[in-house]
């Protein structure tokens, strides 16, 4: 997503960052007093990894929480240390004078269960065996990701949120907590995201798993006392998950049909075996007449193994496992003759947002939700916003975005 | 794509079929006459898999050549045996009054060079070492693929065919066909297909294929005499292929967010470990709260494995590799400066179909296609055929794009 961006990031010392911030942690569900899950099991300890940016004031009602999305974390901005070169993934909507201001507001992000980034997940150790929990960890959900974070925002003493906010599995945690917890947040932006998945969106889930569990390293999930994780696995779910992070347009403007070392190469089939370029992955080839590099002939190829490549540095493989099930198996209506009755009881004014060129989660299924919400009389805004980025335009610094998030903020209520 | 066919299979004694027919073999390109690849590589034998149906009449302006796509192959109509289970791929547009009316025209197709289906590719004997070629075999191109064939048409004594067609890597061989050999076809039917691949069409192929050669059984190519072959790899390549060849409203029509078992299942979060099908490829998990399978929960995961294990059956992985790299790198406009440059020596007849749900090959580049046609003033229709399926419509059994093909191939000329 980096290599989109275009504006430069803002330095730890800038006046519109957060600075210099420490993730904490928060444990819970200490047994007997464990967390029940969606799925019947008592699970606990927990511990959630957070963030926090600015300060909470004396009537405890100026907190947003904020939701992350597949891939990332509770470090949503700022640095933390001076030596790191990127921000938190959304410092560009958080920090003072921000759409989220810091100035004025109380900014929460923290990890998912289920996830690799300081919150307990398959990767934590289980302390019953001292051994990671791998597989054996329970199947969560996004309602059980918000009963993590609810557990969160009680324990640092907030009845009311100012709102809630997220994109994609971000969003769907926004909708799931303005149902589950109607009275706790004044309002929700809800990015980029839907109720519930299509065969489609299930189906590019799906195959990402089906790599990493074919992978022979993932080893039935117990790969963590190797040397060896499921990478390959886990590469090849985060390059179907990219593409359908990006419109089609913003890929080939990018990309096209460029050739790795253009410079070297007229692009005329009859020369393009004698690039060197084309022997990285297959040095065996030694006759004219080759095949080019199966994988490493085109610029976007480069692209998707650059950003996996990076991917499986910072992820755990189980951790993809079980957060995408939880999204495929979110399903908002699914206790519910449909999905006006399923948001029956939501209080929050709401600000639905979508990007025009998104094809992951496409315009229509933001509208469903505007539709079931105005049914209810919700108070509720909906914005389609012209991008070229496709689902990716959440994450990107983007002056009509940030300006429809700030503008709504104000409209919620006033602030001490 | 069986699963959404609705219609019956022709009998192979029924009178629409082409009844039983037989895979004929053209072996030319011995040495020292061998072909000269666009890769400059001199390359033969070639031996080239076919089949025709219908009769050569005596002025032999009757042929329509038959392109197939890429996991497609000779067979294009009729059954080998009476026991064969299913007709040749494109059976319902092949036959006596079907589209490609067999009492009027002699229709002829052969399987790619780098293909796996009879015709000379990488799982073929290389003559000097009695091996498999593996990955020595040469790199090809749609224009290679077309000039194996045009040695085909002219083994069987054909100076100028009535009409080409194809779709999808079969358009793109109809499209380099009538540029390469304008005076060779009276007509081209050009069906949901581009001039080249864009950055994102490029992702899906390249994603196949690192899925293939970064599965352990593949071994840089030399599977061949071990007992296994990179199945999953292919798996992965051919899954991530049907999510493009479906549209997303067929795809979710077809299976929504059903479970496996769905007469087991609640649909209920709190009860989708009940299941027993959850159960297949985890048997170590034991306790509750344990994860649902992490790919076989939903339909669509069901079909999607049921397809690619149909797949990999009938085909060579590195056969992938070498067609998709064809295809990526097909690029007709590539010597020009335009499209309409690179089609300006057309001379035949033009009909361009796309269908309105391919979001694989959208009609937006079959437009392209028209409009480079229409400046050289080539006699060119265009139609966008309204279809729910998706890529696949070209090889779904559909009234309207059959009577478009049966209107245009009337409209050509008249033949004896």
């Amino acid at each position: 997503m980096e290599v989109i961006k275009e504006s430069k990031y803002d330095s730890y010392n800038s006046p519109t960052s957060v600075g210099i911030v420490t993730t904490k942690y928060f444990t819970f569900a200490n047994p007997p007093d464990e967390l029940i899950l969606d799925s019947g099991v008592k699970f606990g300890p927990i511990t959630v990894a957070y963030e926090t940016y600015g300060k909470l004031n004396s009537s405890n009602d100026n907190a947003i929480l904020v939701f992350h999305a597949l891939s990332g974390d509770a470090h949503a901005a700022g640095y933390n240390s001076p030596d790191d070169l990127k921000p938190g993934w959304w410092d560009n909507m958080i920090g003072p004078n921000k759409p989220l201001d810091t100035n004025q507001y109380f900014v929460i992000c923290s990890n998912v269960i289920g996830g690799c980034r300081g919150t307990t997940g398959p990767s934590s150790i289980n302390p019953l065996t001292n051994k990671e929990y791998s597989i054996s960890f329970p199947q969560v959900t996004i309602n059980d990701m918000i009963k993590v974070q609810k557990k969160l925002v009680d324990f640092l003493g907030i009845k009311k949120l100012f709102a809630v906010i997220g994109g994609s599995m971000g969003g769907m945690q926004a909708l799931q907590w303005i149902v589950s917890y109607p009275e706790s947040s004044e309002s929700a932006i809800i990015i980029a995201t839907t109720t519930e998945h299509t065969a489609q969106q299930i189906a590019f889930n799906s195959i990402g798993r089906y790599a990493i569990i074919s992978d022979p390293e993932w080893k039935n999930g117990n790969y963590y006392s190797t040397n060896r994780k499921p990478d390959v696995g886990l590469s090849i779910a985060r390059m179907i998950g990219h593409i359908t992070y990006l419109s089609e347009e913003a890929m080939h403007k990018k990309f096209g049909r460029e050739y790795i070392n253009t410079n070297n190469i007229t692009n005329n089939s009859n020369n393009f075996n004698k690039n060197k370029s084309f022997k990285n992955n297959n040095d065996s080839l030694g006759y004219e007449g080759k095949p080019a590099d199966f994988t490493k002939e085109f610029e976007v190829e480069n692209y998707l193994q650059y950003q996996s490549e990076s991917f499986i540095k910072r992820f755990d493989p189980n951790s993809y496992l079980y957060i995408t099930k939880a999204i495929d198996n979110f399903n908002l209506s699914k206790d519910h003759p449909n999905l006006a009755s399923a948001l029956k009881n939501v209080k929050s004014k709401c600000l639905i947002i979508s990007f025009s060129s998104d094809w992951l989660y496409p315009k229509e299924q933001s509208l469903k939700i505007v539709k079931a919400l105005k049914i209810n009389n919700v108070d509720t805004t909906y914005v389609n916003l012209i991008s070229p980025y496709g689902h990716d335009a959440f994450l990107i610094d983007d002056e009509n975005f940030k300006s429809v998030i700030k503008g709504f903020l104000k409209s919620v209520k006033t602030i001490r």
